[in-house]
């Protein structure tokens, strides 16, 4: 957490953002994490945010930190290219309700990071700073490689299916997406009933912080709550019992995915925690079988959320569309209101046998991922990522496990509207099971 | 419903273009309903809708319908202006979800209709078409008077406290207001949790029509079941009992507001439907004391939820944003993100209230606004409007009472997500109560 730094005088904002910078200029050329980086004002900021921790007058804990924003969601002082040729270089002159609550207080936002064609399935240029034969995962690829490399503190990003969970699994950073409607997605490219905003970040701490000084100052979805908790990371807490989440993915997963998995879990057991499975529990068997059909009903409910307005994109030149997003809006338009309706009544049935759940186990454990980051560029299998989004409820992605010795996140969700106990049990798991307290961010 | 005409050649979409044409021509220079008109895009529109109908092959039931968009809904074609002097002129390039779809469906979008600034109080150059001295009401000013003085046949228009029902009932048009969630928002700056697109319409065919032919095309916002019910309107169903909201409005109604509500239940009643009242009813009792704080509680959600884009807006140029609106933005930052929470919590509430009513009566009705609309341009008085907005249920307003000689609207509020079922009893009300069938828009 640079705020600890900061505030002692151990690193100025200035001194800190020299240090990325230098990370980009050494590691960018191959990582290619973003799609502009604006360093003089980000050097300005620097400058303000130093005077201002010297003075001892902060603007918030994240007054100071380098952040990058994926390029789907809009900055005033930088274009928005949605990883869409369409786009490429488009000013809307506007910061997101994030963006503009991060600057109030005084984040250093260091440039829009490389997604997906509309966050959706075409890579873009980004390769994964531990081999840059193999994919960062998408869709929020800059963000999760951008950490990775050391080049900023903390990302911005969104996921409707797997678009943080995977990129933070992938590159090794930590990735977090909150409860259904908990940050606000104002001025993004973002509006999918199960697409939520987020974040990857260094750590623990710095993954909160963010979060939590942008629901101070820009809430949540309109009509939702916001995220709620402390406005620093939240305490330790150990779980009673967690619940195994195989998801479709398990099958599929590596060896070394599930190896790494069940030395994971045999490492939390040991701990202290109960540890359920399907066989265990009708409840959990009968959440299984939903998860099991999360990728496909997800699939039928973006394609309809997704007509309008890549419709509209359609017509406005169609030779910068992807074939395949093509193909997918026509298959959308193919849909009628009723298919909808049936896939929205299948999720709404998932996130109520998920609720049933709630005070049986405190939390539900499972990969990020089906193993490593693959060689090329596709952005990756989502059965892991996509029960989540599917749920509305709150997951984080841990870099703590491996496998072909390149990261693998071990993946922590947690009820809806209990960001905050994620981010404890996560806390719990570093510190005590995984001896992994450099992901905390707490220091020392 | 034009479509009849068209159907059986008594008009062609050519021609009842040219009439509106004809009527923009004598009257816009005192209404001035639109901030801009494409006649010749409209001309050309028209032609080939005329074709399709002459070879008996329409798009839609609303092909060849002249309508009006509130500004600030987006189109390709024209700029988006939003009532603010700011973004006078600006042009997004991309239709709205909506206009997307009607223009799909073969409807002639023919112009951007005048809203206040952002949708809020500020007023724009509409007046009454009925006396150029009063308010057409607002914010959806231009699609009521246009709609009103038969410049289009519909009117798009959004509501997030009294927007579609006040200048419906002002200017004597039908007026429309949906469930939440039930006309996809897409491209229009409509945000708010309680907002909602609808309609203003030369009749209750025509209001009915469009908003269908949106929701097969477009759905509703994403996570919702978008408009449901049959593609022409709903057939007539007389209600068993209605109950009457007096809202906070009802002791500061006009006396002649109140005596043209009296008659109309007095009628509504010889029907043999049964009316119920507050004193009738504890649940209703209940209901009403959480209506009674709808317009102080929806200040703040709305505030809150303003914040963000308002605060951004506000950065590219101070100058351009009217005083009240600035003042209403310095008011809003000074909430606590638990303000807004405790609002919400009030608001959750009030529709639990709502709810205790299903299957006790069919529906509600009260006034649409206070008493005619009056002198001068302020948009006027919510507390009619304001509930149904607040309950996220849909609202109709007819046009069949009179004040001051001018007109005053009946609203029918029925319960969330059955929004045919008002239409049906609406019905019943043009064609057996107020014998104002014209305003079905069946013909005959």
């Amino acid at each position: 957490m640079l705020s600890r730094e900061f505030a002692s005088g151990a690193a100025s904002p200035s001194a800190f953002l020299e240090q990325c910078l230098a990370r980009i200029e050494t590691l960018e050329p191959e990582v290619k994490a973003f799609v502009v980086i604006d360093k003089e004002a980000a050097r300005q900021r620097a400058a303000e945010s130093s005077q201002r921790w010297a003075k001892g007058a902060p603007l918030s804990a994240v007054d100071g930190m380098p952040i990058g924003v994926k390029d789907v969601i809009e900055t005033a002082d930088m274009p928005t290219g949605m990883g869409s040729p369409l786009f490429e270089g488009v000013r809307t002159g506007k910061d997101s309700a994030s963006v503009k609550a991060l600057r109030s207080a005084g984040a250093i936002i260091l440039g829009k990071t490389v997604t997906t064609e509309f966050a959706s399935a075409v890579p873009g240029p980004t390769r994964n700073p531990w081999d840059v034969t193999r994919t960062p995962g998408g869709s929020s690829s800059g963000s999760a490689a951008g950490v990775a490399s050391g080049m900023i503190s903390a990302g911005l990003g969104t996921q409707v299916v797997g678009s943080i969970i995977r990129p933070a699994s992938f590159c090794g950073s930590v990735g977090f997406k909150p409860s259904l409607g908990a940050i606000n997605r104002g001025g993004s490219h973002d509006f999918m009933s199960q697409s939520c905003q987020g974040v990857l970040a260094a750590s623990l701490a710095d993954a909160w912080c963010v979060l939590s000084e942008i629901a101070a100052r820009a809430g949540g979805d309109p009509g939702f709550a916001g995220l709620q908790g402390p406005s620093s990371l939240p305490d330790q807490r150990r779980a009673r019992a967690v619940a195994v989440l195989e998801t479709a993915g398990f099958a599929r997963a590596s060896a070394g995915a599930r190896r790494a998995f069940a030395e994971a879990c045999a490492a939390i057991e040991t701990s202290g925690v109960e540890i359920l499975t399907r066989r265990d529990s009708p409840d959990l068997a009968r959440l299984e079988e939903h998860i099991g059909a999360a990728a496909a009903q997800t699939r039928k409910i973006n394609a309809w959320e997704s007509i309008w307005p890549l419709n509209v994109y359609r017509d406005l030149d169609t030779s910068k569309i992807s074939p395949s997003m093509l193909a997918k809006l026509e298959e959308a338009e193919a849909m009628s209101i009723s298919d909808y309706r049936l896939a929205l009544a299948a999720r709404d049935e998932a996130r109520e046998a998920f609720e049933q759940l709630r005070g049986k186990v405190d939390a539900f454990i499972t990969l990020s991922a089906s193993g490593a980051a693959s060689p090329g560029m596709a952005t990756g299998d989502p059965a892991f990522s996509v029960p989540a989004s599917y749920l509305g409820a709150p997951a984080a992605s841990l870099p703590v496990l491996w496998d072909e010795g390149l990261p693998l996140g071990l993946q922590l969700i947690g009820f809806r509207d209990e960001d905050a106990a994620v981010f404890g049990y996560a806390r719990a798991l570093l510190a005590e099971v995984f001896q992994a307290r450099t992901f905390l961010g707490l220091g020392g």
